[in-house]
């Protein structure tokens, strides 16, 4: 059949991009369909799949900025593991091309629905863990990876938190933070900053380590945000 | 000193319980340093480890049960990697007499802290892939978990979501969730139900899948129970 064929050429240009090779090409198909298309579809895979995405994400962001948090460490790694940049390689790779849909999901464009594309990545890198070894498919996600890593700009990713947390409390007519430095850890060469942010008076403060003063203040906003939006959630519309 | 010969003791301890000899002893020191002690602390170590345990169980799990949904995986991996878990798996080791803690931390009882403890655990994990590779973390993941992975029985693990989401709903005088069989998919051998949830009023439906009924129904009710806790939350005492 027509299709067979395409569907064979897509798979050898998916697999030049990864880089490797399949030895069980049925390892890759099954990364590759959808659940809409059959019972034997990429699910369980992509459970193991996110799990070695995360790991190999963690150790790159871990060699490649030894001087930051955990929590700095953290918040780069939620900027890059993520749907959006998932499927943006996938469109890089035509992941799409190879794609087993059910015939609703092929209707209705899902060969480019980001998140039926970064399923189907962290599929395949389970399926390369499956068919060599974990550490070819680590191997795998670095090559897809690396030039995101190296031109990951920290101090311009993530979110403002303290811009969010502002806006958070104006919404629920509260004062303004209050940020203070309370400590500054460590070496000239090997410094970190503890900052508090004060919610006044909610009776909140909570306290957190950066690198700088920014992203300490940053991490301190986040967590003053995760509290009050707990303690005085906003209810949403239906 | 004394206090080292008995550190050193435990470190001995707790690497046979590990199941692994450091050759740089100085990574299990540091992934047994609280940030209270010093600047050269455990938690970057933690952003690595808790990625290798993550993908250790996810594969174990994977592997021991075959016929589970990925939300049924995922379940199961919630349930064996926590705070709680690890901080068994760490009082098992004594893991809480080679910590380093801060004078505060050590006089408020640190070395018994859950929260402590899990870290410290997570922080070797990673300690070890960084003196030999992460092939023997993996190994001495599997060897801590082996027994906990063996004994999970699916079917009485986690919180039942059906009960929670009933207690929910009674909660907010809301009317119970109405559970249906949606379609049945695949063969006699491996077959899965789509089960769906409806809260009635409230014009909330969702759909989830699992290996029978029961898991299914399971899975239905958290995702009801998730929508409901974000849409009608409940506010909490400061």
């Amino acid at each position: 059949m027509k299709s067979d064929v395409l569907k064979q050429q897509a798979h050898q240009r998916i697999q030049q991009h990864l880089g490797y090779a399949f030895s069980r090409i049925e390892l890759l198909q099954q990364a590759l369909t959808h659940r809409s298309f059959n019972a034997k579809h990429n699910e369980r895979f992509e459970f193991v799949g996110d799990a070695i995405l995360n790991y190999t994400i963690a150790k790159m962001l871990f060699d490649a900025f030894p001087k930051l948090t955990e929590g700095e460490l953290s918040r780069l790694r939620a900027n890059l593991v993520n749907e959006g940049v998932l499927a943006e390689i996938a469109l890089e790779m035509n992941v799409g091309d190879g794609l087993y849909l059910g015939t609703g999901e092929l209707k209705s464009g899902g060969f480019r629905r980001p998140s039926i594309l970064a399923d189907a990545m962290e599929a395949m890198f389970a399926a390369v863990s499956f068919d060599a070894d974990f550490a070819t498919a680590e191997k795998v996600v670095r090559h897809l990876f690396a030039s995101r890593v190296k031109s990951v700009d920290f101090k311009n990713q993530g979110k403002d938190n303290k811009t969010t947390l502002q806006e958070a409390l104006q919404a629920r007519r509260l004062a303004l933070p209050k940020y203070r430095i309370e400590e500054q850890i460590g070496t000239a060469n090997d410094s970190r900053f503890v900052i508090s942010c004060d919610l006044g008076e909610l009776g909140f403060i909570c306290k957190a380590q950066g690198t700088s003063r920014k992203t300490a203040e940053q991490e301190a906003a986040a967590e003053a945000l995760k509290w009050l939006e707990q303690t005085f959630p906003i209810k949403r519309k239906k």
